[in-house]
C-alpha cells in the first residue's frame, strides 16, 4: 500500500513537471511572438492553451482520487494538496502566456510594443521564460536554491515592470493611447506569471520546512 | 462521527460566508473609494486586507485537517476540495478590492477616473458590489439561480472592461497618458474580481450536479 502511494506521488510529480514544460513553451513562444509580432506563433499558444487546461484538470482529479483511496495524512497530505494549489498557479500561467499572445495577435500587423519598450520587454520575456525554466526543474528536484533563485528573478520582473509605467507616463514618451493600453496589459501579465511562480516556489519550499500556513496563499 | 463530520463542514461553511462578507465590504469601500477619491477609506481597505488573508489561511488549516481526521471520500471529500480552492478565490478577490483602492490613494488628491469614464466605473463597481453580495448568498443557500446571476452579471462586466478600452481608444478621449494607465488597470481589476466569483459559483454548482471536472478552473 504504501509502495503504491509513492508510486502515485511520483507520477503526481511528473504530471506536475509534465505541465510546467509546457508552460514553459507557451511562455517562450508567447514572449517571442509579442516581440517579433509573429502572428502564427500566437495562435499556436492560443491553439495549445486547452492542453494545459486538459491536464491540469486531470492531475486535479488523480489527486482526488489519491486522497480517497490512499486517506494520506500529515505530511504527505500536504503534499497532495500542494499538487492541486500548484496545478491551478501553473494553469493559471498558461492563460497569462496566453493573453500576451492574444495581445500579439490583436495587434498585427502593427508592433505590439512601442519602440521605447522594446528593450524593457525583451528583458522581461527573458526574465519570464526563465523563470518558467526554473520552476520545472524546481519541480523535478525540489532544490531550495532554485527556490531562491525565482524570488530574486520575480524582484527583477518587478522593477522592470514599474519601470514600463515610468516610460509611458515620461516626457519622452511618444506612443499613442493603444500603445499605452498594450504595455500596460502587457507588462501586468508579465508581472503576473512571475508571482505565480513566486507561489509555486513558496509552496515547494514549506513542503519541505513544514512551515505551512505561511505559504497557504 | 458523522455527526462530528457535519458539524466540521456546516464550520467550513460559515467561514467561507463570514469572508465572504470581508470580502464585499472591501469591495464595496473600494470601488466607493475609487469613484469617489475618498483616502480615508481606500486606507481602511488596505489596512484590513490581511484579516482576508488570515481567515482564509485558518480555514485551509482547518479543511487540511478536516481531510486528515475524517478522511473523507466522494461528494464529502470533493465539498472539502472545493472549500480550498474557494478560499483561495476569496482570498485573491480581496487582493484585487485592496489594488481598487491602492489606486485611488496613489492618484489623491487627483481623482483617479478621467471624467468620461466616471458612468463607466461607477456601473463597473456596482456590478463588483452586487457580485460579491450575491456570492455570500450563493455559500449561505448554494441558490442555483445566484449562481446563474453571477454568471450573467459577469457578462455585463465584460462588455464594460471592453467599452473602457474603446473609449480611451476613441476620438473624443482627453485623458492624458496616466489616465489610460490607471483606467486600464482599474478595469482589469474589476474584471478579474467578477471572475473569480464566477469560477466560485461554478464550483458550488458542479458540487451540486456532480460534473466536477469541468469546474476544476
Amino acid at each position: 500500500m504504501r509502495e503504491v502511494f509513492q508510486q502515485e506521488l511520483a507520477d503526481v510529480q511528473d504530471r506536475l513537471v509534465e505541465i510546467a514544460g509546457l508552460v514553459e513553451l507557451a511562455i517562450t513562444q508567447a514572449t517571442t511572438a509579442f516581440n517579433s509580432s509573429d502572428v502564427s506563433l500566437a495562435e499556436a499558444v492560443i491553439a495549445d492553451d486547452h492542453r494545459i487546461d486538459e491536464l491540469a484538470a486531470s492531475l486535479d482529479e488523480l489527486a482526488i482520487d489519491i486522497l480517497a483511496r490512499q486517506q494520506p495524512v500529515a505530511r504527505d497530505l500536504r503534499i497532495v494538496v500542494s499538487a492541486l494549489r500548484i496545478s491551478a498557479s501553473l494553469e493559471r500561467m498558461g492563460d497569462l502566456a496566453e493573453h500576451i499572445a492574444q495581445l500579439a495577435r490583436t495587434r498585427f500587423p502593427e508592433k505590439v510594443v512601442p519602440k521605447d519598450l522594446r528593450p524593457t520587454f525583451k528583458e522581461l520575456g527573458r526574465l519570464d521564460v526563465l523563470i518558467a525554466g526554473k520552476l520545472k526543474r524546481l519541480l523535478e528536484s525540489e532544490s531550495a536554491e532554485l527556490a531562491e533563485e525565482i524570488r530574486d528573478d520575480d524582484d527583477l520582473v518587478d522593477d522592470l515592470h514599474l519601470s514600463v509605467f515610468d516610460k509611458v507616463l515620461g516626457e519622452t514618451w511618444k506612443g499613442g493611447a493603444s500603445d499605452i493600453v498594450d504595455s500596460t496589459l502587457a507588462s501586468r501579465y508579465h508581472e503576473r506569471f512571475a508571482d505565480h511562480a513566486v507561489s509555486i516556489a513558496k509552496k515547494v519550499q514549506y513542503l519541505q520546512t513544514g512551515d505551512w500556513v505561511v505559504a497557504a496563499h
